[in-house]
């Protein structure tokens, strides 16, 4: 029977349950295909065991971590426990059982990825561009199936054992956010330190070509592909994943939509039915030679698109009642519907935008192209006013999506707005961790000394890989936005505040410090970055001038000296930031109450999503301004142009990659700490 | 007899008329020092001229606006009007009047401004460092005489013609900001697109010195620094001061505190003594050969923030009732003394610490420095994060400025707050406007080919300019905060709202939109900059081409069509940016309704804050790193580590200049129109 507490998260565990087989299936496919040469294998194991690597120590850093969370969160139970109002102990549970769910996601999804690389190049050389995509495509949904796969059953086994107790399940989203935090801060420090440092040393100085062999830090540079785009981007998503589900069950619960739950079962049914659409959606991802390789990417999530929202219209139609009231208003099953698409169509238009402004087939970026020609600084001025202007329209459309979900369904609808817009997150994650792997193949073509028209094949792979990084970022984004939207509107029916009235000065205090942190966060991160790359430009410089015969050619560099370095600063340097997210919070919460901490969280919502915005479409686009100057224009390579297109890259590097990614997270993090530990604050 | 609706603004017409007095004491005091030399003269012409023309053209556009304003104005007021809830269409009279006062009070700062120059250059040439600090300063006094002498008489005059009609006295401070939009966007666009211009083909391209005669740009460069830091800012100030008091006489009248309106009465004695204290002020204005000139102007303004604490102190003991209520608190006429030392701490404290982040002598600078020995990618980078950084304390100091005026004294506190800060802008203004006087001093002395010695100590106090700049700049934006909010707060109570409130999704949409808007403006501002830039840029390369002679300092350029390059361009660019930030509020108050206006209001502030900050405080950090450099650190002028230094400047100069403070004037304007036309919105 469909139940709340049985049947319907029965169905989210039968549905993650079918993703991780289907997992395994791609797996298999994956590994069927032959690695290549020696060459290849040796490459691919050197990125794989330094991704492993990674992984590993972070996992160290991780379990102090949570850990520490987890006393926290029992400690504070034990001190405001027994109540009704208290603080659940037991939300420890679901909260060790969310962390454990993210990293074993990221390190099925690891593991995978850094095996389909070589693959992917060796299908190029064997077979061509069709089974290239696939096996990188294949690699790239193992992450996608895993995150979505792993955050059901999780998610569902934990609503079993805890029914009809969302301040509990709540926790499962506070273990999400607390590796996505990991994944994002730790991971974007890494991929750019190593980054910056092989390019820096290896490019600018020893003038060697990307990927060089030779390059000390080229190992360090193809992990950091995968750190920051499978890892990273993967926990992202299987946070705001989660993290919508939760909201709106929460939400659903309070408000008490349907006799018998209706309003908690339907965000997970939407969820479990979303695997199937993803799942189906992958069989469209293929292509013939010669062909744009974009559109059966495209062809993929559109298929998994209208699915989601055929299946939405049935879920909404027979589960729920045909009206439901939030005690104020009257809103029909429909309106319901609405609002699910309202979030599907804004996360698929924000996507679409963030390709204009990054993309380098429109006017911005070749604005910014053009304003290379007058030198480094109308190119940095170029880009970041880009970026500024760029947050334009994902403003209007989150707030007509939100408009439209909150009219059509309320407080509820704006929940549902973020589970529709990430039910497809299988695909969509799937499609955003095909990029590093092409990237990877391209690499290990070069590397290996592979023939050019396999080369040409993987570039044609990496370059589609930009343009969906793009608009992976951008769904990124909207989706956190969102989620940390539901899950606010989540914590002020927990906190049972009668209102969060900026007319209240202590709600513009927390409205200011909530909109500084984003700033702050950002200028951490991006210095964290500054002095992780110094460090490695440092090793490399050492390297060259160290190790006899090394540029020759006759001597091999010492790969995983590099990858230490990048995975040490990593971690060393996401310190002070996570601790920062975690506590300011709390502080804000305990020190001037739960208004004040509502007004914390909606400034730092807004400030974030217009920062994080920003930085990424300002990053992505000096990237493509420099690889539109690159294929001729304005001089081509080596011009006076290119020099200052190449600084503005370098700029956008932190600002794309590690800063503004690590924004979603934030105000997610802050959100669901907030909602957790709301008890302490009343 | 002291009361509301004469004895008090009949005070402040007899303060502002005495300001007005010193004015013109100030002004026999510069005129009577001798021009110098006919070179001299001829430039100190030029500029003034050029200044003039600047002016009257900026009028004609000025006149089309304020018009349009006031048609709307009358409009609305007869079609909403008669009733007492409807739009007095009376308010045009005291828009028109502030208008015209800050454009009085412009006007005459500039023109004095104008004439200082070669005369302190003089006064260095033929009596040394105390006399010409003497000339500089008396000239900056001027303007800050005029704008609070014209605020507080124009002001006083409104209230009497309009005694207890809080809704028509706000129209004065909607004149102010109009004419503060012209002066900050367009002077800002004025100044940055003519030293671009003058830096960038003078300097860099044909090689010749700073304040060369031969460049054609150099007399709009040093225009533009008049346009930009006397105008600009002293229309900014004027702003902030007027709108400071209206909102405190607001809410004094909607809290109904002191049976005979003792609460409107307080901000205009604040204000009326303020002026008394800025006066005095400068007496200590006072320096000796060798000696630092910053400790004589420090010695003023403290001199001035002690008589004016004393002042405030008395002010609250013996006109305010012991105790009021808000309805809900009481408060204590002790606590609203210690709301305005709130103020008056936290605007001196965040000029403070803008000084630590943008000064050579701190570790910011020094570290932005040290980065540029990397390149320009790495300088770039240090100068974002240390501007994002720098948000943090200012956000921090005025929340507990907030905090305090709140707790002791209500939301009448966090009005008297502003009111506390700004009571000391007649010497504020005169220190900042002492600046550009001594850069321009430091120009003629360079292009009359005056001896060195003159040229060291113009420089002497050209460089104390800089860091009174910078202070100056975070006291604008620290005050424009404080008003914004008071202005919101008046707002609030004139839209009888009973909540604006978080949990509401219109606020929220509010929140975003008006979040989204400082960044969308800056962009603009931005790239106005770039393209004013560009024309500019065009002629100078035409003169040194057309002209023969002029490299050889044969044939004389032609200024003028520089200036009116500038002059056009600025005028132009500035309608895009001005129209939105007076529609937006419109539309957003007469389409969402007065909720999500209160949203968009409260996200413009919290953003516009940050990124104001953020923008000033990394232009001013790139601009004496800079500095730091060619005095001989990381390899001095013309090393590589300066090239990038140049790059960061560069990008700085568009955010200090012209984006940065922009940014005031963008929160206080939509503010008040959300204040005048609320009848609309109802």
């Amino acid at each position: 029977m469909l139940n709340a507490s049985i049947g319907a998260p029965a169905l989210c565990v039968v549905a993650g349950l079918a993703a991780l087989l289907f997992a395994m299936v791609l797996t298999k496919r994956v590994t069927s295909v032959a690695p290549g040469d020696e060459k290849m294998v040796e490459i691919m194991d050197s990125i794989h065991e330094g991704a492993m690597a990674f992984l590993g120590r972070q996992y160290k850093t991780l379990l102090i971590f949570i850990a520490a969370l987890a006393i926290v969160i029992v400690g504070a139970g034990m001190l405001t426990g027994g109540t009704a109002e208290g603080l659940n102990p037991l939300t420890a549970v679901p909260f060790l059982v969310g962390a454990c769910c993210s990293i074993l996601a990221g390190n099925i999804g690891m593991r995978i990825a850094t095996k389909a690389n070589a693959r992917t190049a060796n299908a190029a050389s064997q077979s061509g561009l069709n089974k290239a995509l696939s096996v990188a495509f294949s690699g790239g949904a193992v992450m996608g199936m895993s995150v979505v796969g792993l955050g059901l059953v999780g998610l569902g086994v934990i609503v079993m054992i805890f029914p009809g107790q969302a301040d509990i399940v709540n926790g499962f989203g506070l273990g999400a956010s607390s590796v996505a935090l990991f994944g994002r801060v730790g991971g974007g420090i890494y991929t750019k330190a190593a980054d910056v440092g092989a390019d820096l040393v290896g490019k600018v100085e020893a003038g060697i070509p990307e990927d060089d062999p030779r390059n000390p830090a080229v190992i360090a540079d193809n992990v950091g592909d995968n750190v920051g785009d499978v890892a990273g981007m993967g926990s992202d998503l299987f946070e705001s994943y989660v993290g919508s589900v939760i909201a709106a069950i929460a939400l659903g619960a309070s408000m008490a939509i349907g006799a018998n739950g209706e309003g908690v079962m339907v965000p997970m049914l939407l969820a479990a039915w979303g695997i199937a659409a993803s799942i189906i959606g992958t069989f469209f991802v293929r292509t013939g030679e010669g062909k744009n390789p974009q559109k059966a990417l495209d062809a993929g999530t559109y298929v998994a698109t209208v699915l989601s929202i055929i299946g939405t219209f049935a879920i909404c139609k027979f589960v729920l009642p045909e009206s439901f009231s939030d005690g104020v208003n009257t809103y029909t099953n429909m309106g319901v519907f609405i609002a699910s698409v309202a979030g599907l169509i804004a996360g698929t238009l924000i996507g679409k935008i963030t390709e204009y402004y990054t993309s380098t087939e429109y006017k911005p970026v070749k604005d910014i192209a053009a304003s290379c020609e007058t030198g480094t600084a109308t190119n940095i001025i170029s880009g970041i006013a880009t970026g500024m202007i760029s947050t334009g329209l994902p403003i209007v459309v989150i707030s007509i999506g939100i408009f439209a979900a909150y009219y059509f369904a309320g407080l509820y609808g704006i929940a549902i707005a973020a589970v529709g817009m990430l039910s497809t997150t299988g695909i969509v994650v799937a499609v955003d961790a095909y990029g590093p792997i092409s990237d990877n193949a391209g690499g290990i073509a070069e590397m290996a000394g592979l023939d050019h028209s396999v080369r040409e094949i993987t570039d044609n792979l990496d370059a589609v890989g930009n343009t969906t990084a793009a608009i992976g970022k951008g769904f990124a984004i909207g989706s956190a936005a969102l989620t940390a939207l539901a899950l606010f509107s989540a914590y002020t029916q927990a906190a049972g505040v009668a209102s969060i009235d900026i007319m209240n000065p202590m709600v513009v205090i927390g409205l200011f410090l909530g909109g500084m942190l984003p700033f702050l966060f950002s200028a951490m991160t991006m210095q964290a970055v500054g002095r992780s790359a110094s460090h490695m430009i440092t090793e490399v410089r050492r390297q060259f001038r160290e190790i006899p015969g090394l540029m020759e050619g006759k001597a091999k560099p010492d790969y995983a000296r590099c990858v230490d370095i990048s995975t040490t600063a990593a971690l060393r340097e996401m310190v002070a930031p996570a601790v920062m997210a975690v506590v300011a919070p709390l502080f804000v919460g305990l020190v001037l109450g739960a208004e004040a901490l509502g007004g914390l969280l909606a400034g730092s919502l807004v400030t974030g999503f217009l920062l994080a915005v920003m930085m990424s479409n300002a990053g992505g686009a000096w990237d493509n301004a420099k690889k539109y100057i690159e294929n001729g224009h304005h001089g081509g390579k080596g011009s006076d142009a290119h020099a200052a297109a190449v600084n503005g890259d370098t700029v956008g590097d932190p600002f794309k990659d590690t800063s503004g990614p690590s924004i979603n997270v934030l105000i997610k993090l802050m959100t669901i700490i907030a909602l957790v530990f709301v008890p302490l604050f009343l």
